[in-house]
Order: structure tokens, then C-alpha cells, then sequence
């Protein structure tokens, strides 16, 4: 009988190379204990955690925990409904308010996952009829959505409006509705997108425009709405997507827009309405903890100012660090017979940072990707950026000084 | 320029009529607040919930929310991060034990919901060479993952194993890895699979069998595990996906899998990989309510005699009720002219189920589901019924009494 397995036997042999090449399996690494949100316990002893999308360390939030618990005694665990049928609750309805209001718009919906929220609103957006522009690094959940969306997928280089202009210009039928979708800070490079110069092409071409803030909100911006905001460009953004579970530290997604239609797209949108709503619990911990990100801007000027000190920090020691400075910044290594011991490394030495080995990574060379916290003290950035050193130079990788 | 919401007229205009029909939207009904797992207020008014999928009453367990509550203040609010990196803690390896000994398996996987569980197992497990056959009654979630897998997708008949035994022996290349994918239970309609027949052609095709035990999970089997447990064919079972969204009272999936390859597809399941893993107090409530049912098999017993009790009930008042009891009761109509006044004549008098209208439905015609709970009393049985009768003799349905 054939095997479903046998196009897993390419991984099982990777797998076996990486983890004989450090000793551990990178990705199945434990947090054995939160302690902070800097610091986890990992293999028994206390580790810096440099690779998280917890920027504003909300996740640790007591007025958020305290939220959860209230929510979880007055509301339960749970609400075994989808968001149209038995799941909405007020708390729902709430949240979903207070979003719309700080991104000053029409109105939001609220999703489980924010893979769920890309998935369901590109698919539900972009019919058969329909153009959909994606930027090629565009993350698995944006990929995904376009597979589910019946339209015919265009692909564009890496934050180049020039090359997004070109191949709009080129469609059989640009007549047809279009769609465009980008991302406000790519989450394994740090890399910002240009979105005014994209909202230049949309208008030019008469597009819609998406902008996926998932790990720029509540990082870039006046008020920490994201690229667009920080980019002086919103109102010309059609549709803002985004996540509960980097800077708000919980978990679910949103969409907010002021097209009218958003609410149509509750009856038409299969992963809003074929999955259980959120629980009560962590509606009421990220509604808190959105409450947190408004009460005290101070945290992004933190988080900038941490980034900007590791990132030095990378610089000073000779590493091929993010050309742009932002809370993610890559560390790019040549191979990965230097990458996976120096993650190892790293981890043995107390820094827990995200490896990420080709062909995952924009550019076929392995790279660390790091992540601040506004939480991050400076003497937990200056350890870290020792510890770099001392691994990159065990691990032998070129120029590390 | 062109519309991306031209597609939604026929929508706007369906709600519409919907509206008109009834007063509300079916579709909005809000939870004001959950005043106990069987009653809810919804418009001001304490309403009897028979449309939710909180069978054993366990998302208001007050040991998950305790367990929630503690997780909350140890571990925080999210965890930030994938499953392969940050995003494991030890709760979630806990929680894929217990998972996993539940079932007598060798391994759990935990999703971040059931959507995203279906559509993971199913898009990683059957790629370009391989068949998936669905049952035609499945769910979104999988239909969405069959979108997502690159695999040759084939339908058969709802329920029937001599319809997929023949299509199997039809395919142009037998001898390829297959895929079957059937529900324990059926949402919508309550219908349970033949699992030992779908085993028995599983095994003279040589093919692969996932079970969906999403709403049979906690309500079939001696011991909960689900249809394929009642039908005394689990070993043969190679995938069983669930959610805790149902009778565990919480949010989130897993499947189970005796295969050692489950472990690699930790590393080439997307939906699996690029989502934010679920928040310690949802892990930790899941882990409670698991623990809750399998102390309190008594309440088993007591959803079957509710449902026994709701469907000789609707029987007795002469509605169309589903053939099998289990704790979905279909009650099918023969126009949206009876089923849409009914569900609010419903809602009016203080019965909430819920409303599902073609094409949404399994056969064309409108139906009103209706669920049951270990907690519901009988006398919330009887009165729901007595409201039910009152609603279907106010709409003009044909044969009620």
C-alpha cells in the first residue's frame, strides 16, 4: 500500500542533519516556565528570550491577566459557537468596537487566528473575477488565503512598488477588480514596506490595498497603528489586518475597514464563520491589553530604543545584521554549517532567538531572527549582544569580532 | 474602477429578505452574558440555548475556570509564538500527553483551532500524488483543506460506504496513497458515520482513514473517544482530529495518530506552523475540562437521555426531526416562508437554536438545529418543546400539533 509518508522522508533526513549538526531539535524547543516576558525557562535554566513577537511584553500584562480571570469567573472558558451563531457575547461586540475606534474606522471584525483573519479575508475579498497582487515574501497565512481564494494570484518583488506598478500594468484584464497585499514589518526580516509608495500604485491603478500590520502594530506609528499610520497614509489603506498575539500578547485576529461591505463578509468569509469564537477570557485580556498599548505610549519608545541599541550592538561585533532598525532584526549567516551551532550556542549560553534554515528564509542563506522587547532592560540587550559574540566566534562565523 | 464587492449583492440582498422575513438577523445574535451553560440573556431576556455545541456544559466548569484563572497568573495571557518556536510551553506538551493516553495513542498534536486543525492534517497529509476522498456533507474546514492540499480530491455519497468503496475501485491509479476523510457526527443534521463499514473499505482498498470526531468527541464510545470507539474500530483509525471547542468547552484542535511520522508534520503543516500556538489559560482549561469529563461519565448518560427526550418531544408535536438521536437534532422544514418566522417565533418566546438556510444546508431545504446539553433539565426540555410547538403551529408548519 502506498505511503502518505514517503514526502516526508526529505524532511525526516533534514531534520536528522540539523539536530546531528547541534544536538538539539530547534524546533521543538520548551519554555518550561515563563518568568518574565524576557525571561523563560528553557532546559532547566533561565534564558533570555530574543525571539518572541512580544514587543510590548504584554503578554505578562497584570491588568490583562487580571481581565482574563474576571472574564473566564463572569462569562467561562469558552463560547462553542461560531461568531454567527452562539459565539458572539457582548465582549465580542466590544472589542470589536474599541479596534474600530483606534484605528478610527467604520468597523471591525474579530477572528480566532490571525492566520484565520488573512485566510478568511483575502479568500472572501478576492473572487474568481478578481486580481490578487501579493508581495513574494508575503507570510504562509497571506499565501495560504490566496490558495483558498478562487482569483488569479500575481506575484510582485519584495517591497518594490516599481515592480507592483509594472506587472498591474501588464494584466490581461486591468480592468477587473485588484487587490493588493503587503505586510507593515516582514516578520523574519524586519524589513518595512514602503506603503506610501504603495498606495501611490494603488491609486494610480485603481486598486484595493491590504495591509497586514500583524508585527507592526502597536510598534510603528504616532499612536502605534502601524505602517500605514506611520507612514501618514491610512485613509487611503482599503482593509488593515492584524493580530492579537504579537504586541497585545494574546491570541485571534482582526480586519478593520471603512467600506461598508465589511459586515456582509460575516456570511461569506468560511474561516470567520466555520470556526468556535474566541473565548471570553481572551477577549478580555487582549481588550485590556489594547487598553495597556493606549494608556502607555512610552512602551513604543522603549521597544524603538532597545531595537536601536541591539542592533548596534550586532553591528559593533561584525554581524550581518537588518540594514533597517526595527523591534525584528535578522541576523543573516552564510551556511548553515555556521547557523545551526551558533544557534545552539546561543542557547547553551542562556539567548533563545528563532533559527530559520532555506529554504524558509527571503534570500536561500540562514539567518537568527531576533526579536526586542520594550520589556528588555540594557542589561539584558548588552548580555545578549555578548552572548552573540562569544557564539559567533565558537560557531567561526566570518568577521564576528 | 471595478468592485471587489459586485460579488456581494447577492448576499446583501439574501440578508435582506432574511430580515424582512423575521425582524432580525439570524446571523447577529449577540450573548449579552452567559448566565449558566443552558441560558443566556440575549435581547435583555434569559433565553434558553438549545443551538450551541457545549454538550457536556463544560465551557462553565468551574475547574476549568479555576485551571484558567491560575494559568492566567503563572504563565500570562499568549504565548506570542508558533508551536515550533516559542510558542511550546510545558502546558502544551502536558496537554498533547493527556491527549494522546486519552486516546491510547502515540502522539498529539495541539492546533490553535479546530479549523486550523482539519485544514492542517488534511493539506500536509495529502499532497500532489496522492487522493483525498470526502464525504460530500463535510464541514468547511474540510473542504478548505482540501483547497489547500494539492491532492486529487474526490466526493462520494454522504454516508455511504458502498457509494466511496466504488469510487475507489474507480480511480485511474489505485495504487496511489488515499485518503479518506469522514465526520463521527455530523454537525448540521446529527447523522453518525458507519465508521466500522468506512473501515471495512478502508481496509480492502488499501487506503488511510481520518475520523473527524469533532461533535462526537465527548458524546459517543464508552469512554467519550467518539464514533469510531462506539463502532469498536479505533485501531483502524489511522487520524483522529477533534476540537476543544465542543464538549470540552474551551477553543483549539488536535489530532492523534499511533503513526511516528506525526511528529514531522509538526514541520510542514502550515496552519500548524505559522499561527500563534494557543494561551496557557486556554491549554490549561482544556486540560481541566478533559479531566472533568473523564471523572463525570455520568454526564454521557445524561446528554443521551436529553436528547432522547428533546427528539421523542419534537417527534410527539409531529415536527420533522432527525431520524437518529444524538445530541444534533435537525428539525427540517420545507420553505424559508415557515423556517425564518419559526426560528424568531423562537427567540420571541425564549428558545435560541439555530437557523440554517439552503444552500447552507444538506438537502435544499431550511432546518432548525438544535442541540442538547448534559445540563439542560428535563423541564427545560419540555418547556423548550412546548415553545416549539407554540412557534410551529404560529409559522403554518404543516403536520404540527
Amino acid at each position: 500500500m502506498a505511503s502518505l509518508f514517503s514526502k516526508y522522508e526529505g524532511i525526516a533526513s533534514a531534520l536528522g542533519s540539523v539536530v546531528a549538526a547541534g544536538g538539539r531539535n530547534p524546533f521543538s524547543v520548551i519554555i518550561e516556565k515563563p518568568v518574565s516576558s524576557t525571561v523563560g525557562v528553557i532546559e532547566g535554566r533561565e534564558t533570555l528570550l530574543f525571539g518572541t513577537n512580544n514587543y510590548l511584553g504584554l503578554s505578562q500584562s497584570p491588568r490583562a491577566i487580571k481581565a482574563a480571570q474576571d472574564a473566564a469567573a463572569a462569562c467561562g472558558v469558552g463560547t462553542t459557537g461560531s461568531r454567527i451563531a452562539n459565539g458572539t457575547q457582548s465582549l465580542h461586540r466590544q472589542l470589536e468596537g474599541q479596534i474600530a475606534r483606534f484605528f478610527g474606522r467604520r468597523d471591525a471584525m474579530v477572528f480566532s487566528t490571525g492566520y484565520q483573519a488573512n485566510l478568511g479575508m483575502i479568500s472572501a475579498l478576492a473572487g474568481k473575477d478578481d486580481y490578487l497582487i501579493l508581495d513574494a515574501d508575503s507570510h504562509a497565512s497571506i499565501y495560504d488565503g490566496s490558495r483558498l481564494s478562487a482569483a488569479q494570484v500575481i506575484r510582485f518583488r519584495h517591497n518594490d512598488p516599481d515592480d507592483l506598478y509594472k506587472r498591474i500594468r501588464r494584466l490581461d484584464a486591468p480592468d477587473r477588480a485588484k487587490l493588493i497585499v503587503v505586510e507593515g514589518i516582514y516578520s523574519m526580516t524586519g524589513n518595512v514596506a514602503p506603503v506610501a509608495e504603495f498606495v501611490a500604485v494603488k491609486k494610480e491603478t485603481g486598486s484595493y490595498l491590504l495591509v497586514d500590520e500583524a508585527h507592526s502594530f502597536g510598534v510603528l506609528g504616532d499612536n502605534g497603528r502601524g505602517a500605514a499610520e506611520a507612514a501618514g497614509v491610512e485613509q487611503d489603506v482599503d482593509f488593515v489586518v492584524g493580530t492579537f498575539s504579537k504586541s497585545l500578547g494574546t491570541v485571534g485576529g482582526y480586519c478593520v475597514s471603512d467600506h461598508p461591505e465589511l459586515e456582509l463578509l460575516r456570511l461569506n468569509c468560511r474561516p470567520y464563520m466555520f470556526t468556535a469564537s474566541l473565548p471570553p477570557e481572551i477577549i478580555a485580556a487582549t481588550t485590556a491589553a489594547l487598553e495597556d498599548m493606549q494608556a502607555h505610549p512610552e512602551l513604543r519608545t522603549q521597544l524603538m530604543d532597545n531595537a536601536a541599541r541591539l542592533h548596534a550592538g550586532f553591528v559593533k561585533i561584525g554581524l550581518n545584521a537588518s540594514k533597517q532598525v526595527s523591534p525584528v532584526i535578522a541576523v543573516t549567516l552564510e551556511t548553515e554549517e555556521q547557523a545551526i551551532p551558533m544557534w545552539n550556542y546561543l542557547l547553551d549560553l542562556g539567548v533563545y532567538v528563532n533559527l530559520s534554515l532555506p529554504p524558509a528564509t527571503p534570500d536561500s542563506r540562514p539567518l537568527l531572527r531576533c526579536s526586542v522587547m520594550a520589556t528588555h532592560t540594557a542589561q539584558q540587550i548588552d548580555k545578549a549582544v555578548e552572548i552573540f559574540r562569544q557564539a559567533a566566534t565558537k560557531a567561526g562565523v566570518h568577521g564576528a569580532r
